[in-house]
């Protein structure tokens, strides 16, 4: 059941920033009386659709749900009352919520109301699917994922700078599901010379993220998939004062342009954060990737090895300098998982919180 | 039966050279009995020991071998004539000689003389066993594997060049494995002067492989593991008329020097193909890397990927200058084998035979 409804929440992808992705099924008897997930912000939480939708049978019911009901009167009334008031008998809850200040509160209150509550089930999937939430809420910033893709030498492009294509279709579009996920996809000037990506989920109804290119000189080609507009926004960052000009023009093509006073990976994400973004995906180069690592502004890193060789001692690799010079002061990732995509690998792990 | 072959065969891993390795069980009644291998050149072949342990159980039994029994006369008699001298019933056979000149030779000697033969029996482990012995026969030159370990994000070493250690020490275990299965190692001279590697097998008993160092400039250090052989030599290969001060140093030291007209990975490779050897680990750096595969000198290719980063816009990466400019020219590696040994990832494939 707790898995059903984080395959409710998943419905919502990318829609709910800065709230959590929350599916709720309410079972009477052994039956599925009623499901909800939360579709974004402004709009009723998971439980609230579950109990609509549940009616009269929520009465002495068991509901599940994937994080903890909410406990205070924000945009909608506590999810906490709406369960009491409907009279359920137990609820079980996949994890607290992630706020220090609030956690445990919903549940207390449930308990309070004489009502059965089981909490922690399928807690680290749970948590997974709401990591860059549970970051915003810890940390104040939005949850980094540095993406790239490599050959099996190491190689982001040839020494050339030509990079089309290094995985295979099957890793493309897992790309494409990954761009769903997040609310905002950050891009460096240079990939935008090399490269001219779409940065789009490539998926009809899908959500797209926001593109976000980070250029101090905006000495940027003024055409670019990046400007055409009419479908998916795009937001160029800077540093004050840039090349006016050429700021003018993007504005003109209904890019979105903000000036900050440094152009860091710090402040960017600063920023996006209050945009009420939770989970930033980086598509950047090595200068950049290393930047942002560097800052602590990645939390998360997928790579994806194509298995061929390229050569090249110029080619360029994914991250630039770290400033490490001794191989024990690597950062080893945490929770590392490789699977085979086709014919490609990708690698999952986490960087040592800071 | 045929997998109890291999791993009789295997008894004798990195010995055999220039012969293959190979086992062979003989069953009579559905008992075993006789089994035997290859020692090494020079030595009765796998057929003749199991024979010999099999006395008069072998008349009217199944004898199986993973390569087909030879005809003719070497160092040592034929082994076809041994089998129907015994009166054996059958043959299984792994794998036709690979010598496009004698296959199937020996097996028509055997049907001729009224025993019956199957061929092609767990085929594809017989070729890989042998894949050393295979590509010597056909191509004239050593089997060449590359090895190497990297970073996640593609490095080899740090900036400063320091690369102890990027894998875990699983991965180095099977490295040293992989050198006992290894005639020869091949470093360059950077090799040496950065990591003053040992590259021995670490295993009491086991093989070790001929320690080669190619150089051209001979502008190496004078106290280095490499140059300790009280337990195991070392060859340095260079160019004529090298540093001839430094040679007399190596030659008192026991390590043999050889001088090339011309120190390229081809004639390095000739050099040792006339030593008899079948199959050559490269473990050096990206430069020679490169140059051995462009001079087709690598078959295979084993990546470790340590899921750590480095980071290091000038950290060099595994393999240098191929001069493909585009990434549609990359080498798509073959047959290729994603394993993960503890927290490391091993890739395994081949690169296309030109």
């Amino acid at each position: 059941m707790m898995q059903r409804c984080l395959q409710l929440a998943r419905r919502a992808l990318g829609r709910t920033a800065p709230n959590p992705l929350v599916g709720s099924v309410i079972v009477q008897a052994g039956e599925v009386v009623g499901e909800g997930f939360h579709p974004g912000a402004g709009q009723p939480h998971a439980e609230v659709f579950a109990l609509r939708a549940a009616g009269d049978r929520a009465r002495g019911a068991t509901v599940y749900v994937n994080l903890e009901p909410c406990n205070h009167y924000g945009r909608t009334p506590p999810c906490s009352e709406a369960l009491i008031a409907a009279g359920v008998a137990k609820v079980v809850v996949g994890m607290v919520d992630p706020n220090p200040l609030v956690a445990g509160g919903g549940i207390a209150r449930l308990r309070n109301a004489g009502i059965e509550v089981v909490v922690g089930v399928e807690e680290e999937d749970c948590r997974q699917l709401n990591e860059g939430f549970v970051h915003r809420i810890l940390y104040q910033r939005p949850f980094g994922i540095l993406k790239y893709a490599m050959t099996l030498d190491g190689k982001i492009a040839t020494s050339s700078g030509h990079s089309a294509w290094i995985s295979s279709q099957s890793a493309r579009n897992l790309v494409h599901q990954l761009r769903v996920a997040c609310d905002a996809v950050i891009v460096g000037g240079n990939t935008v010379r090399k490269d001219n990506p779409r940065l789009t989920s490539r998926q009809a109804e899908a959500h797209n993220p926001l593109r976000v290119v980070m250029s101090r000189t905006l000495d940027l080609p003024t055409e670019a998939y990046l400007w055409q507009t009419a479908e998916f926004p795009t937001l160029v960052i800077t540093q004050k004062g840039a090349n006016p000009k050429f700021q003018q023009l993007l504005w003109q093509k209904n890019v979105e342009v903000i000036e900050l006073p440094s152009l860091t990976p710090t402040h960017a994400m600063a920023h996006l954060y209050e945009r009420g973004f939770s989970a930033v995906l980086w598509e950047c180069g090595g200068t950049l990737a290393a930047q942002a690592i560097a800052e602590g502004m990645v939390q998360k890193i997928l790579a994806f090895i194509a298995p061929k060789i390229i050569g090249g001692s110029n080619a360029p690799s994914p991250i630039g300098d770290l400033g490490l010079t001794n191989m024990t002061q690597a950062l080893a990732l945490e929770r590392v998982r490789w699977q085979t995509i086709d014919s490609d690998c990708l690698v999952e792990g986490y960087l040592p919180q800071k």
